[in-house]
């Protein structure tokens, strides 16, 4: 049992709650035996879901929490009075240390703020990022940072660059991974204010392999592996990424339906572009960590359905495995 | 004569010139009888290019500039120092009146600096803005500030708006154009310090039409005609726009190449395919003009070839016919 790696979810977060965590969890938990699961939230619900499958009992637990944090609610507020939220009752596992990481498809608001106030910031750590993957040419690039504290400073920014690398090689297995900052130019002289402050500090750190600067262009392409920005750069960058595809292949779909031989063509390469259009949908990636943290929380897409969950709790296995948190507070600063 | 509108064109900017700037150029003024052409650069190349073409001769003048300002070289140093190039030679001749816009597809660094020094800013305005049309699913959108001067102040946004509005109206004829400003959530309290401080002057703002926030999920769905934004965002809405669009449309290609199947389809999806795709491409329109100066400045893509030139000249009637200058001018401190 203490071998085990205990992941905490959260069965009422997300569009398809209960019925997409509490699946995810069950196939994670028969996929690989070295997890144990609390799946945190009404027991009843959870119970009624469970009843579907054939799971290791031993493996698998009901943690009760009688109240749900809505995607609307204002997160300071929601985490301060829904102590019995499946979000709140969660983080508190990571925080006592009964589980090393706690996954959650609901607010994106409550998560971040409940991560930082329940679970705790790494001591060293000024600000924690969350860090999403997104989908490239060639694979998966890291994004920090996306979350809700704007207006990052420069000192941020480097620790974002340390951690983001810690990331991409002790859990995405990226060797020596590349590290860009976000301008609007390759010159070195190029950028706003924070940039230019940031880029120098950059360039000093030993431990991180800076590139320099990665414009947005460049950015699907795949030309780093760690993508430092400010966080409202950040958010701009997700979800135009998310905007900009999601527009395009709708241009496409209606494109092979405006003539009778552009239909028959539709038909035949349905198949295959659906499954090429698979690998550049960011939310296919199961999750983005919330980094520097006394524990690992996950936040996941609130589309997720059961395979995303179940990735992202594979995620926590890699993440525990290799210690990343006690790697962060090695390094962070050094 | 005096009824003609005079449109100065930089015949040796971007990556096809003398010829594509030449065949825009002439195309334009063979479509449109009232307008008046200065082609700025290399004579001898120049006449070269015109030899190919019928044109009417009363109506293209050839005005003789030896250097070309290359796109590698610092802005200001090139604009200073080479006071014989077509960029420098076009934009003098908007500074004197000789013609009301300027239409170049050169190097964007001197484009902005050229036209802030040399065409020189209406009275009243703080900033003078880069703002490209975008595409969205709807049709355009005017993205403002994509610029070189970053880090801007709630003041400028302010007035970015009101240009964006007044182009809206009455270049592309929108009627009441729906401005919003580039957020990270939808609701009002978000975003970063300079949102924060911009969203109540905008909402104050009697002669424009503010919806409010936008995200950048929402931008390619065309929900707002004005997209307000300072410069290091704009830049890097813009060009993720490019960039995940091209990564987009080459999984698409390569998908349809997997099977032998998706491969038939393929050839018969193309061309309704590539019809739709071109109306998603941010190059097609003609170029972004360069607002809040005494006489208008076009910068075109470096790739432009002479259709996009030819549209770039036509905006320069409607803008020239409706008075935009005297227009921001009038609005701009109001």
């Amino acid at each position: 049992m203490s071998d085990l790696i205990k992941v905490a979810v959260d069965a009422m977060g997300g569009d398809y709650a209960p019925q997409e965590p509490v699946k995810g969890a069950v196939d994670a938990a028969n996929e690989k035996t070295e997890l144990f699961i609390y799946l945190v939230g009404q027991e009843d619900k959870i119970k009624k879901e469970l009843e579907k499958y054939t799971y290791p009992k031993e493996r698998i637990q009901v943690v009760p929490a009688s109240e749900v944090i809505e995607t609307g609610e204002p997160p300071v507020n929601a985490i301060q009075h829904k102590k019995d939220s499946s979000m709140v009752v969660g983080l508190r596992l990571v925080r006592q240390g009964e589980a090393s990481a706690f996954v959650s498809c609901g607010s994106s608001g409550a998560v971040l703020v409940g991560g930082q106030v329940l679970v705790g910031k790494t001591k060293g750590v000024e600000r924690a990022p969350l860090a999403p993957l997104i989908p490239t040419e060639h694979g998966v690039s890291l994004l920090i940072d996306c979350g809700a504290n704007v207006d990052a400073r420069a000192s941020h920014l480097v620790q974002f660059a340390k951690m983001g690398s810690i990331y991409m090689e002790n859990v995405m297995g990226v060797k020596n991974p590349k590290v860009g900052i976000v301008n609007i130019g390759a010159e070195e002289e190029k950028g706003n204010a924070l940039v230019k402050e940031t880029f120098p500090l950059l360039k000093e750190c030993s431990d991180i392999n800076f590139i320099g600067n990665v414009e947005a262009r460049d950015i699907p392409k795949g030309v780093c592996d760690v993508i430092v920005c400010e966080a409202f750069v950040g958010n701009v960058i997700l979800k135009l990424y998310e905007g900009v595809g999601s527009t395009l292949i709708s241009k496409v779909k209606s494109g092979m339906m405006t003539s009778l031989r552009s239909k028959i063509g539709a038909l035949l390469v349905k198949p295959a572009l659906k499954e090429t259009l698979k690998t550049f949908d960011a939310s296919q990636y199961g999750g983005a960590p919330l980094l520097g943290l006394k524990g690992l929380v996950v936040k996941s897409h609130g589309n997720s359905k059961a395979i995303e969950i179940r990735n992202a709790i594979f995620q926590c296995i890699t993440f525990t495995r290799e210690d990343i948190c006690g790697k962060i507070k090695e390094h962070i600063t050094t």
